[in-house]
Parts: structure tokens; sequence; C-alpha cells
């Protein structure tokens, strides 16, 4: 799409040595595709820095946006080591800790972590405009748990809309997984297996530590 | 359950006039059996109000915690006008905004923009746990996107299990459309639909709206 143009109009003009890094959310097959179209003497080396917020765009620029989050950087056997190291610095320099990792594996990763929390936030906010439940207008009686939701239902549509379809292969895969899941849990509601229900609400606690550490 | 035999053990000793009030979360069948264990001289008022915080206990008091959320009160055909107006009056000078409505349609409310908010949240966590993804250890890469739903998951295990049991059927109910809505959505990503996901992605745009205002 849009990095594919990008690189092909860029190609021609690139100087001896030159490095070309992007910041975007999927990487998988997309990073040896860039790779393909650099010209010999440039190097690509795919970056995501993981430091959204609900706001998009140049007025939302904040000076200490990558501070102590996390940056990976996904090369391939392909990349050039000293442009790896180049990119690796300049992230840190702008305080962020840098992780490296498969492409591919990036992308389940981060299909776990941020596509798929930002679906099922968005598929609950549909959920509650079906006429069954919409009509008695149950919004208006919301609390903290929904207004957690909102705020990532109030992301850019665009970016995630180009996030789900760029991901397909691991977030369907994400998707069965959280079905499968779903299914069970509502399962033990439907059995009344408390026992049940609190061993994962246990389990979900430890998530919540590790996410947090 | 616990406030059955609550009433139960204090209804002999109730002055003429009294009102008993509740805090639950789940209404529905619970109101009729609290207002039949009361005594002819006492009077049963439902009442929940919306303000929950993800820690629960003394500890976690704060003085303005109902200030301008809102109340739900969930009079019958049974209720005493006079005790009603009474705990309007309660809630009113702590803060809240006080409505009234049947106590099915508060649980079905409830189910919709708590209840299943919550569930859906311990199922993403849930999910994490799979060993499919697990192995890849995610989570230390959790940005925005998860780390609002670990706050979620942090709430009271005991508590949320009470109330996915107590509220089974209106629960059950909301699981089922939030699934048939995900199939949905995971059927536009599977096809590639970008408009589609884009229609959904605006009409959670004004879901957040209606909850913030």
């Amino acid at each position: 799409g849009t990095f594919e143009r990008i690189c092909q109009a860029i190609a021609p003009h690139l100087k001896e040595g030159a490095i070309v890094t992007d910041v975007g959310s999927v990487k998988g097959a997309w990073v040896a595709r860039m790779e393909s179209l650099m010209p010999r003497h440039a190097f690509f080396v795919g970056g995501h820095p993981i430091a959204g917020r609900e706001k998009s765009g140049v007025e939302a620029a904040t000076a200490d946006l990558f501070q102590g989050n996390r940056c990976i950087l996904t090369p391939t056997a392909q990349s050039n080591p000293k442009a790896l190291k180049k990119v690796a610095a300049l992230w840190e320099k702008a305080g962020a800790r840098v992780s490296e990792m498969d492409p591919f594996d990036h992308d389940q990763i981060l299909a776990a972590v941020s596509h798929l929390p930002h679906l099922v936030a968005y598929v609950l906010m549909e959920t509650l405009t079906h006429p069954k439940i919409a009509k008695k207008n149950p919004v208006q009686f919301s609390a903290g748990g929904l207004r957690d939701f909102t705020r990532i239902a109030a992301s850019s549509p665009e970016m995630w809309r180009d996030i789900f379809l760029l991901n397909r292969e691991a977030m369907v895969e994400m998707v069965d997984l959280y079905q499968e899941t779903l299914e069970k849990v509502k399962k033990k509601i439907i059995d009344g297996d408390g026992p049940g229900l609190m061993e994962i609400f246990s389990r979900a606690k430890s998530v919540r530590q590790k996410a947090l550490s």
C-alpha cells in the first residue's frame, strides 16, 4: 500500500549507505517487501515503537512519548548489522527500550496485546448498538467498566481498519482463540461454575501484574 | 444468598416504618424476594449506585464517590412511595443522580454497560494465557490497549463471580449478542471489508460520545 509507493518513489534518490526505517504496526511479509524495494546501497530496518495514544496527528505530539516505552525492531537475514545498530541507537536516544524479533513474531504478539484488545472494544461498542439492547438506552448508565473501553474505541478508525486488514492472518488466529475462550467462560456461567470462574479471574490478575511490570 | 440471610435475621427486629435498602449490582427477582421477607410494617427499596472502582473494601472509600454518578432505584408495585422518596433523597444528598426503573430492566442495562465489559476483559486476559500465544510472552509488550483492560480485570474476583452468576440470564443474553457481533466483525476482517469495518468504528465513536455525556 502506502509504504510500498513511498519506497518506490524514494528509492532512486537514496544516497550510498542511506537507512530507511518505519514505525508501522504490522510487519510480517511487508518487511521483506520493503527490503526488496531498496537499492543495493541503501538499507531497510523495520521498526515499531509501542507508544500509542487514542489521539493521532501532529497536534497530539509529546516530547516524552517514547520515554520508557518499548520499541521493536524486526531485522531479517538481509538486514545490515550497522544499519540495525544505528536505528536501535536512535530509539534509545528517544528513551525507548529496544527489542529485536522476527517480523512474524512481532505481528502475533501485537495481535495479542494491542490489535485484539482494540477489536474486542470495538465489538463491545457495536454490541451496544444492537436494537435488542439499544432501545433501552443503556449507555447513559455507563460507569467505569464501559468508559475504559470507550477510550480505546476513540482511536483513529482509519488506522485500525488498516491494521486489522494488514495483520489479517494473526488477527483471525487470535480472534479464534478469543472465541474459544469466551465460549468456555459462558459455559461456566450457564453451569453456575463459581470455582471455575474464580480460577479464571485469578489468572487474569497474574496477567495484569505482568502487563504492568 | 447473603442478602436473604441478612433480611431473615433482621426482619424480627425492624421497627414500625423501618426502611431497608441495598446497593447490590443485581436486582431482578431478588427485589421481590427481599420484599417478601420484610414484615408488614417495614419497607424494602432496591438501590444500586453506579460508582464502582477497581478497589474494594473500606480502605478504598472516598467522600465524593457518588458525586455526579447515577444511582438506580428499582421500585415494584409493592413499594411504599414514601420509603422510595426517602431513599431517593438519601442518594441525592450524597450527590447522586437518581433514576427509577424495573428490576429486570436494571439487570439488562447493567449486563450491557458493566457486566459484559468486565467479562470481555476477563476473557481477553484468559486468552493471553492460552499456550499457543503465552509461550511468546506477549504481555511484556503491552501498551495502552491491554493496560486499560487490566485495570478492569483487577476488580474483586469474588464480586464478579457473584454478579455473573446472579445475573446469569441477562448475562448469557448479552454474551450471545456479543458473540454474534464478534463473528460478524471477524467475517469483515476475513473478507477484507474495509468500508464495513469503518462503518462499525464510526458507530463506536457515537456510543463513546453518549457514554461520556
